[in-house]
């Protein structure tokens, strides 16, 4: 796969034209709870991902460690429901509101940014 | 430079032990307006921009397509300011929440993902 094509994909061709992909077709996702605007977590779609996502109603990923997609939720009961979906002005980024059942993160806590704060020097 | 080693730079290293590189040695960085939770932009940093952002309080990005640090806001007056940054669970994407002066987007959207929402089909 190049960053410029997916042929294995039912992606509306209009939106897989300006897609900007990764050297592994992938573009980073980030999941966002649609009412709260806390970001829960960021995934990876290739174009077959974000026709699922687009299409279901349900967040789908690819998963880079483990080269598969995943719809989440389906091994955790932890659903997103899509709520909206939109690029960013360069088409390499894609922003999904959701409706986050319960912990977005497998460790348990609501959103994956929860645990690890950084400090800042200022 | 490799996903594991960065060391010209400055950071933390007990941050850069657990950063979680790509092949490039960048992370991506989602911007987040602190008050508002609006997601605002998506960049990229590597460790000296990771160190930058927590050491001088001004958001700083690796441009992938220029290949030079930027300070958000330097050339545009639209400048973040970090509130605070966070990893995820993987170590692999980081949040700041900063307070943006003006518009996030280059195109003078207040976000990155103002102008182009996908169609949902279910």
């Amino acid at each position: 796969m190049t960053g410029n094509a997916c042929p294995s994909s039912a992606l509306d061709p209009a939106i897989a034209a300006r897609l900007k992909r990764d050297a592994d077709g992938l573009v980073p996702a980030i999941a966002q709870q649609y009412d709260t605007g806390e970001v829960l977590m960021l995934g990876w779609m290739d174009d077959e991902a974000l026709h699922r996502t687009l299409t279901t109603g349900r967040c789908t990923y690819w998963s880079r460690s483990r080269q598969e997609y995943w719809v989440k939720g389906d091994t955790s009961g932890h659903v997103q429901q899509v709520k909206s979906v939109a690029l960013d002005c360069d088409a390499d980024t894609i922003l999904v509101k959701v409706d986050q059942t319960g912990p977005a993160c497998h460790t348990g806590t609501r959103t994956c940014f929860d645990a690890d704060s950084l400090p800042l020097a200022q």
